[in-house]
């Protein structure tokens, strides 16, 4: 087992693009870092999984990144965090952290409420999984979450763009129960909502603070990082790279609103069959 | 002379669609007011042009602006507003202010160094025109401030979509002199740089703060509007259209991304020939 050294990149993992969102946020908060991001686009999207089902694409995806020498393992996808974190850490009992999108937006969220109320966007798949209500009882018990499954919204989101006012009907009706409940935090429990993100803050209104994944995460890492020994010393931007499990070129076409930077080379890679047994 | 009135329009005017940066964090910020943009596309870009060849826009455009019936109107031009701001607050001395982004950026700028060092990006007419000088020496005389002139930015920005390792180069040429003078805030001059934001932020470095036009002016819109009473008191989310000098549809496809949220109707409107004489 190798041990994780302050030059290795961070792995970033998701079902597809949407994970760009956080890994815009790691560039941005931690830029001597280098990272390597992996979207398993040929599986995507992961949200209409089993639990079972994908437990087992987390660690087949996750073994592989580990096996390239990862020092840190970022599964940035809601639905993926909420099935699979348990056996990814397992897996990862070698010295290397896995940390997920559920617990450190969990903690923003508690953070950032006044009146308790905290509400909660996501896909059906993770609304299902009731992992936010047990990441923000575990923060905070003296919160309550409304969690709305929204459907439709990642799939416009991916597909929609760009956004005509189909879009901000689907939005608003997505926000009418957290207005009604009056909530004054809102997790975006998907990594594609942030797109979003604005028109959102128009229609709750900018009392309302919104959490997403990004901003969560990235502090996580670079607290993590800190503790372990772990962040890079190299002077200046470090490098990123992407692979992806489907199309390379459509992975790119899409990433690059994710992103909102250059993506730059996509390889296409094989993870099929790699499965890991543990 | 109109009264202004709480349920009439906030006008925003620009060159071209970069203002929309500005727009669309006024959409954020004030949800219910309702907004018209002005678009002067068959002249753009303001920024190659004299100071005295741009007053004389700035004034034939904010007439048209004034006389539709705005409440406030907002220059959302870097250019236009050192050029033509004064001579628009005369003609628009019947009780209707108007809101450059000099001033709101600049008082942003110094509440936010704490080292007394301020960096600008600018276009060279921006940059030319020491307008930021001024007003950074009105609002704190113990600053110091590092302009450099981006001739290519601008363009790039608004034709180089998806942004390519060139973007990142030329974003990182502008940057070195403000790194190299450990600038800890620097004003993004132009309402096109908030599109390379997270590529600035980056290169920067997050201990540097970037102040952009959109929440500077919005603050000041917001301050403003209360002060004299105008403040909408709709419910729900305003009403926002669309006019331009030039193609419409070019308008909308460029527009689309410096917004962030659907743009709807854009009407054609002929401005040359309206010029007042002051």
């Amino acid at each position: 087992v190798a041990v994780p050294a302050r030059r290795d990149p961070v792995a970033v993992f998701d079902s597809g693009v949407g994970g760009l969102t956080v890994l815009h946020e790691l560039l941005v908060s931690l830029p001597n870092e280098d990272f390597v991001y992996l979207g398993d686009t040929a599986r995507f999207p992961y949200g209409d999984r089993s639990a079972e089902e994908l437990e087992g694409l987390v660690i087949e995806v996750g073994a592989r990144l580990l096996a390239q020498g990862a020092k840190l393992l970022v599964i940035a996808c809601n639905s993926a965090t909420a099935a699979g974190m348990a056996a990814l850490q397992t897996l990862a009992a070698t010295g290397i952290d896995v940390i997920g999108v559920v617990a450190p937006e969990s903690q923003l969220a508690v953070e950032a409420t006044r009146n308790g109320r905290i509400g909660l966007l996501g896909t059906r798949a993770t609304v299902a999984s009731g992992a936010y209500e047990r990441a923000l009882a575990a923060a905070d018990p003296h919160v309550s979450l409304l969690p709305v499954a929204c459907p439709d919204l990642a799939p416009i989101i991916q597909n929609g763009f760009p956004f005509d006012q189909r879009v901000v009907e689907t939005v608003r009706s997505y926000c009418a129960p957290l207005k009604e409940a009056q909530v004054d935090t809102v997790i975006l429990g998907c990594t594609h909502y942030p797109l979003v993100g604005p028109m959102l803050q128009r229609i709750l209104g900018r009392e309302v603070t919104l959490v997403s994944s990004g901003p969560a995460v990235a502090r996580r890492v670079e607290h993590t990082l800190a503790l372990r020994g772990l962040l890079s010393e190299a002077a200046g931007e470090g490098e990123y790279r992407f692979e992806c499990t489907g199309d390379p070129d459509s992975f790119r076409s899409l990433g690059t609103r994710f992103l909102q930077m250059p993506l730059g080379d996509v390889r296409r890679v094989e993870v099929a069959g790699e499965r890991v047994v543990t």
